[in-house]
């Protein structure tokens, strides 16, 4: 049997990144840079000014006080987007307003809440500035040729803002992985369909799009595949366009064959493995040309956990992404909980912050079939493979189940 | 002035969940439940196997061992997704798959790695099984009537699986807010334009777009606005069917006057506040009928940081979400900065795990207008208010700017 971090490596170390496209500055956010942006403009273009107020000489101003203020004869009112007409000169000063370019002859710009105006036509300034005072250089944030943006990088808000400004409104960016889920047995019918007895519905297809969609792919659901193999040919054939095929089902021990024969007959090479974990345990894996198959176990459970281990790394590292794996920490577990000896247990718990540390609850039933221990569950943590009983008050590795443990409805200072 | 705390509570008294539509199970994630979800069928709907095996008579087997197994007839094979036709009587058991549903009369099943098997018709057993071995009961997820789902609840990939299992296509959920974004200036030009002498690029807008998306809205660019009274009347009539509306710039002290008058002809309320916070300080909010109008100051950098406290807050609440804060924790400084006293500073900072603690530095420049140093930040770090400099090995309240840092690229256990 295959240890978790064994099934995992051997499973990224046949993943490759994607191919390139490329998208507009609105479609790059969650997606990964695969070009080297530069600029091609200094940013700002010119000198300007940081404040509403007035460009002046400095040297003008030098003794400036409230009680015997500097007056200054105002030129012109410069606003954003227009260059100054004018150059300032001794006893001289132009109105100024945040973002507009410094006019000629000034070299400091004072707050309008640092001078008193009676007139449009003068004003008196009652501090002393130092030359540069708040005055924002030409080419601060950027200059000609810098690289604004490295391929590898993870496009957020920031780096759109960037990319904008080189400016450029496409980007090259690695595809994220279309990703086709198989969901394959007599027994199950589609949420909107009746089941015959002995029929369940098929959650897991939709629990596992909604997860490739978290990860930032495109899930495609494929209609159920019947236990035919004219059916499993043909859904697989369907599939076969995709970047990565998720199965459900079919890989323990007495179903397999069935659909290890079909899989062959196509050309596609699967392990069927088993991994030393609950829950979870059957696992295959296999590659289709290019393309990487995934066979999670049926069990709704099971499947999300495989997916959280397996796939969801996997389709990351195949959108150019390097960060991915979920940051664990640590929890105290609140109270005992029995395992199976001799695999490590993911066991299902809601996490709450208490004095500043983490404590895990389980979240109840953790049978692979229990779906709604999953829906109540803020994070999985790992229960030691020797162990048959994990104490109260003992230390875990927690792996949170999404980026909620992030947010809080605790008002930040 | 107002604190940051001050300004961010004002906004969000203000601000009311949206309205509810629905949606289909694949648009459901990252969506808040609305409507109280009910199971319709008990899950599993009848007992069935937990393995591949053999469902039989417990009693049967009492008495089995590697050296004398018991042998039993075998009546049928039990695939998922068929009821059994035959009742399994003394001396007898029946193949059965994972999931398939128990047939009358066994009371366990044991896994076929426990048996020999050298016939279609007969198997051996190896080993004892207690009563209700590897049996899924029926009910065990779900009872008819249980709750499956509150109103409130973010819909995540496990919740998906159990609105399928109600059985549910579609469910009620809250609105996400659609946001418009005016940028206003003569000085703007869009990224595929070519700037004239004094114009910059209208970067703002985008990285304000992705953020909206980041926090789960639809956002609307709207064309710029130029400074005549009839083009920002025209702008804002066009923002007005949005569900809140984000202008940037036209909220300093100069040139506040003339957005102003135009919104108040419009009937719009807004308050222009002084917030004490570096970068930031001006923000503007009102509210137009129904809708919030945010006005966010024009430098890139402020007004990002603006709308990470106090416009994301806000549109996660409309969208019916309660943990609306990003997680705040703590961070050592790892070298001194200098901070303008009297105003907390959110100095842009990269964090690093060293040996367990969270290292923060500064990305360089902290002016406004480096809006690179904002594409280098992971987080924000708080500098309190009083310092004058905060020295190497302080320790500071940081908030993260995305979800990035809940991600590693070092392998878990």
């Amino acid at each position: 049997m295959l240890t978790v971090a064994q099934a995992r490596d051997a499973i990224l170390t046949r993943i490759d990144r994607l191919g390139t496209e490329r998208v507009s500055l609105l479609d790059a956010p969650g997606r990964v840079a695969a070009e080297q942006i530069h600029a091609t403009r200094q940013q700002p273009p010119w000198d300007n000014s940081a404040m509403d107020g007035y460009a002046l000489r400095a040297e003008d101003v030098a003794l400036a006080t409230d009680g015997h203020p500097v007056q200054l004869e105002v030129l012109e009112d410069l606003m954003a987007g227009v260059m100054a007409t004018r150059t300032v000169q001794q006893g001289q000063a132009s109105r100024i307003m945040t973002g507009a370019p410094m006019p000629p002859g000034a070299n400091a710009v004072i707050r309008v809440e640092l001078t008193r105006s009676r007139s449009r036509d003068h004003v008196e300034v009652l501090e002393p500035v130092p030359v540069g005072n708040d005055i924002r250089s030409a080419g601060e944030d950027q200059q000609v040729g810098d690289r604004l943006l490295e391929p590898g990088k993870l496009i957020r808000a920031a780096e759109v803002g960037v990319i904008a400004s080189a400016p450029r409104s496409f980007i090259r960016v690695y595809r994220v992985p279309t990703v086709a889920i198989v969901a394959t047995g007599d027994e199950l019918v589609e949420p909107d369909e009746v089941p015959h007895p002995g029929q369940i519905v098929n959650t897991n297809a939709y629990a596992l799009a909604a997860m490739v969609k978290e990860a930032g792919g495109h899930p495609i659901i494929l209609p159920i595949a019947r236990d035919t193999r004219e059916a499993l040919e043909e859904v697989f054939q369907a599939a076969a366009a995709a970047d990565a095929i998720l199965s459900s089902g079919g890989v323990s021990v007495g179903e397999h064959d069935f659909v290890k024969e079909v899989l062959e007959q196509l050309g596609v090479q699967m392990g069927f493995w088993k991994v030393k974990m609950t829950p979870g345990k059957p696992l295959a894996f296999g590659h289709w040309g290019r393309v990487p198959v995934f066979g999670l176990p049926g069990n709704p459970v099971s499947s999300m956990v495989s997916f959280e281990l397996f796939v969801r790394p996997a389709l990351l590292k195949m959108s150019g992404r390097t960060r991915i794996f979920r940051r664990m920490f640590r929890a105290t577990l609140a109270e005992t909980v029995q395992k199976r000896p001799g695999m490590p247990h993911f066991l299902r718990v809601t996490l709450r912050e208490v004095e500043g540390r983490w404590v895990a609850s389980s979240t109840g039933a953790q049978g692979s079939g229990v779906l709604r221990s999953m829906s109540r569950a803020d994070a999985l943590a790992v229960g030691e493979e020797a162990l048959t009983r994990i104490e109260a008050g003992t230390e875990l590795w927690v792996m949170p189940l999404d980026d909620q443990w992030g947010m809080t409805d605790i008002r930040p200072v």
